[in-house]
């Protein structure tokens, strides 16, 4: 105890200089008048000596600088925050520490006693939603909200995962799956995902200031974009606002969807980069503004980046409006090009595990494609919601233009079903002549070959027409692999046929 | 119509703003004079609302603070106009929309009455080369300005073509391939290689300004080095210089190339960024200059981009010219390394479909690897232009060093040859056998290996040895692939030998 | 010879200026009194015209604009040279080109005369050691120098580089491997690994300035980090801090690590640019610090690149030392995960080429997986090790949440091997039944698909852990390409089970 003493001492002394430094940070930015909680102040005593990089990041992030009270009198355009009013206790300092980690503690299982606060471990969307109420309600509504759920509340996903990840024997030339660790699931599948993190108990911890308690929480670390949190919220905002600037900047550039959304599966960055729009982003975002809000076509950037399209407020030089914000990813777009068999209008609901397909399945389409419409937006909202994303391109381009990219991608993704529904007949007449077995659809060579035709290949034709990035629709798991593995799979299925 | 007199009576007010912010800005970038034309002033003062995006790139570009007459004036070497004189009413104002867009208007079939201008829908390189006559003669000679013609009056690529990508049905365990539409080719060779665009009529649109009517063009979008256009011109300066900045920057740096010169078929892109001089670009191109003209090595940038090597001007700091600007791409190498199946010297013309081989093909080489010498340049230009590059390189590299980077290259190009000249033999056994069908060689399995023996691997080894790829040479479609692609073949067709 | 002199009067008058742009260049960095050696004066003289690169990149560095006198006086911590003392004559001028290229003549057999001046070649380790001695030793302890022994005296690498690399015949139906060219072995693994440069002789070359006579070395250009040089030393501290402005920069950014550590392979730099860290450093680095020393965290930088786990000096704002910095690149890891069929702990020697296993192999383990403990770090070290590197990730992270990641990470490297061991037994099967011979376990398509078990795909979902990049746990060479791989090799030994 003593030796704590000591330290919090030597602490004390260093601070002086740190705040004094730190308000003449924020002196420059122009924000005179921020001030810290106690409580803030308390956690950045230590905290800058034992987790410096967090603490440093926090202090060059708006909410490092920024009163809710001030940032919710701006115009409305300006504001980013979204809540009607703040609680009195946050509106006047500035987004610390405290602020963030002790918010409806009673709702957490991660809160604990630390050095006499009450912390939660994790800060939830649910607690960002104190000023942030409308990103965090259109967010519950997406598909990433529910992405865990979506996986593993659905048969025909769970079964994939097990399938595919997960340590394999060979018995009598058979291959044996136990079924994939939780270790391994939150590696891979659910490290974008996310997973459903629980309190297990309390753990002691031998830290420099002595033996403490913490909770002891499982499938941790994690941050995937619908993990499951100790106060029963999902998602994790830090998915794209990456702790601890939580900034815009950062979301708007493509290197944090980049983070899931890769080749071979959903190739929407790789597309992206090598598509004109990424060109000119590469060669040019240094002398882009990313933290103006509203973001000003044109003035601001030259190309759009993911945001851009996906979920930005974009407006013109004059200020009106050409897309509202909106974090309900995926409610800009009318048509779902990756993830599965066939390519089908956007789900309804965030939560697609509850589809039921005509043969009772909890997926969009049937084998055969044959879509549950009940399910999925119909056409007039289809239409609807393209004529606002050519709002969006319009900024840029022609109407001549802009209808034109449109028709030859919705060709695109037309013929790409139909290449996987060729592959999906031999790959029944395979299960018809024994070459393999239906029971999993997921597991034998024929069927691996099956899912890259659609899970890589056709996904990725689509994703190559949708942005204009001609490697992924020829060469780079483009036509060049949709035409030879499909030739591949007639050739093991008819072996003696030409 | 009283809808479009408000709206217009709304611009002109708000324009005045836009003008006189304009003219601060151009201010300060030092150049006072910049006038700009009645008809750009009034293309502007709509389109700087309906398509604000482009409006502001074209604001931030050097056409919209010079004129001609300024920038004909430069000393030499500083010039980016090549044209002797300038017709007298583009002389004066800057490169506007009007400027570019109404240019030679008869020989254009998409000219239309738009707002009572005469516009053309597509500026094509033979409106470009008013003023840059140099770049667009040399642009002219290259394969890239034939790149269209080049795949679709070669019957051999177009058997390519038509057997990888488009639709495929299987009925009775056969493959039928109906060829593929013109959205395909569109969407995978002709995007980098070019569209051809073609006037279908006229058609009328929705805006806000009320129902217009314009040009109804084929084939767009597209911006593929090769592009034929509606004025019977070949090629898009857009390709590299992207509108509406049209910038030497864009073009200079490798984003630009990477946009069709990617993995697996033609790694150019990959192999430069993992390369030493990748690293430094990477590493250290925010401090370098790519608007200089001409450009100053080491002063200027500390390694080279693609652009440095292949078609820019470059100098020393005495202004002692190392290389002179080519727009021929091309015309600076002596062998050529990609998209066909063996090595060979390039091409003396850029239209390679005129090529004929000791088998009556439009090759380089027969199948076996035989030269069709009398349509390649001979060992003596060879040697030319190794000596030029080589120059190049001394900027940097000693003597023994570039000699001995050419002499590595040399015989890797020569060892890979060999490589696929094996693969052939396999092929050509497995056709003797029965085990394929000569008649088409792109569209069996065992064919498709062999394509990826010189394509893919091949290719990548070229690549990663003209750069110093190390990745490219070994495990990344490297020499790995070759040797194991290679065996892939040889126990297909010979399945009881080891 | 006339011609020379006229060209070295015209030299003479052009570097006035030179000098002097040069000296107001280095009085605004600060430091005012830097000096020229007579002998580095003549360098310039002549190589700013015949190779102004290097010149320029030179005279943007450190090395440029410090004196070793300057640089040995600061405090400890931002000391950039490690020697206690330098010799009287460098320490007073900067380190200019005679500096380092004429160190330690008479050990370099690529020692010259040059102009009257006795120039080296190479400039190697054992020349940069005399101000940096501790880095040079450090890093003659890593595997790293010994890159090329440890292939080259290893007879199992070697025959896996003699299978994989070089031209290969089919006669017969039989694969004829007479083994790589030299040549081909430096592009492909020597590129990384380094060759052994030797002196064969000297030769005359043509220069602008007449012939002159120079050193003739085998196997360059290379600067691979276990280069073997004609004084005898190995390595290239160019392999990392590219010529001529040795950065810390540069060698801190992960572009540097990419030229080697990249995907299928070693993806060190693909799964760091997909993770959080990469996405942050994508984002923002822009607004860091690459050159202080120390480097302070949060500070200088807000989140690590390779160098900061791997080898920099990192201090908190308070100074207190993170961790020291090391060149023994390796020393700071516990278990190896790549370029080996199983993972293992850290081998105790650099010289992986002295190890054997019960098998009398000089491998960490044996085909079956088990351990050559006598030649690997003990459990002790490894703990000791992994408690430094937790030291790194705390500065940001919380001790749950760091040691929730190496949980993480232990569990999916004992799963990876687990994969690998079954892959291992369905190929000792393979030959067992004669599919295969054993003789050469790297020449055949079923022993092809066994090497990429390990190399590619066990290798992939340990970085992918290691680093938290998903899709290399999942899609991108993952659990997905080790299990589809596994039932590819299951399916081809065991044809009639499923």
């Amino acid at each position: 105890m003593k030796k704590i003493t000591i330290c919090l001492f030597f602490i004390s002394i260093t601070s002086l200089f740190f705040f004094h430094s730190l308000s003449a940070t924020n002196g420059e930015k122009g924000s005179m008048s921020v001030s810290f909680s106690k409580e803030t102040e308390t956690c950045i005593e230590c905290h800058r000596v034992y987790s410096p990089g967090i603490v440093a990041d926090w202090q060059k992030s708006r909410h490092a600088m920024t009163a809710p009270k001030d940032a919710i009198s701006k115009p409305a355009l300006q504001r980013r925050i979204s809540a009607e009013a703040v609680p009195q206790n946050l509106a006047g300092v500035v987004v610390g520490c405290y602020e963030c980690h002790s918010l409806n503690g009673t709702t957490h299982k991660d809160n604990f006693d630390h050095f006499d606060l009450k912390i939660n471990v994790i800060v939830s969307p649910n607690d960002c939603k104190v000023c942030h109420v409308k990103e965090v309600e259109e967010y519950g509504r997406s598909k990433k909200a529910h992405a865990l759920s979506n996986l593993d509340k659905n048969p025909v996903y769970s079964l994939l995962v097990g399938s595919i990840t997960g340590m394999k024997t060979v018995k009598g030339g058979r291959m044996t799956t136990p079924g994939p660790s939780e270790n391994t699931k939150n590696e891979t599948c659910y490290a974008c995902h996310g997973t459903e993190v629980k309190l297990k108990g309390m753990k002691k911890i031998a830290t420099d200031l002595g033996d403490i308690e913490v909770p002891d929480l499982t499938n941790l670390p994690n941050h995937g974009v619908g993990r499951v949190n100790p106060d029963g919220s999902s998602g994790a905002c830090s998915a794209c606002h990456a702790r601890h600037r939580f900034s815009i900047e950062v979301a708007r550039k493509p290197y944090t969807c980049s983070q899931c959304h890769l080749e071979p599966d959903t190739p929407a960055y790789n597309v992206y980069m090598e598509s004109k729009h990424g060109n000119i982003f590469s060669s040019q975002h240094q002398q882009w503004k990313f933290d103006s809000v509203p973001w000003v076509v044109g003035k601001d950037f030259n190309a759009p980046t993911c945001a851009t399209c996906h979920n930005s407020l974009v407006v013109n030089e004059n200020g009106d409006v050409i897309q509202n914000r909106n974090h309900d990813f995926g409610s800009r777009l009318w048509v779902r090009i990756f993830g599965l068999i066939y390519s089908h209008p956007q789900p309804k609901d965030g939560r697609t595990y509850l589809i039921k397909n005509k043969d009772g399945l909890p997926l969009p389409t049937t084998f055969g494609g044959e879509l549950a419409s009940d399910f999925l937006i119909d056409k007039k909202e289809q239409e609807k919601r393209l004529a606002a994303m050519e709002k969006t391109c319009r900024a840029c381009h022609s109407r001549s233009w802009t209808e034109g990219h449109f028709t030859k991608f919705n060709l695109t993704v037309a013929e790409t079903d139909k290449m996987v529904a060729t592959s999906t007949i031999i790959l029944a007449d395979a299960w018809k002549k024994g070459l393999a077995n239906k029971k999993n659809p997921f597991d034998e060579k024929i069927e691996h070959l099956w899912i890259k035709e659609w899970l890589f290949y056709g996904n990725s034709v689509r994703y190559g027409s949708a942005m204009s990035g001609p490697d992924y629709t020829a060469f780079k798991n483009g036509w060049w692999d949709l035409t030879t593995n499909l030739e591949k799979m007639r050739s093991t299925v008819y072996p003696l046929k030409k």
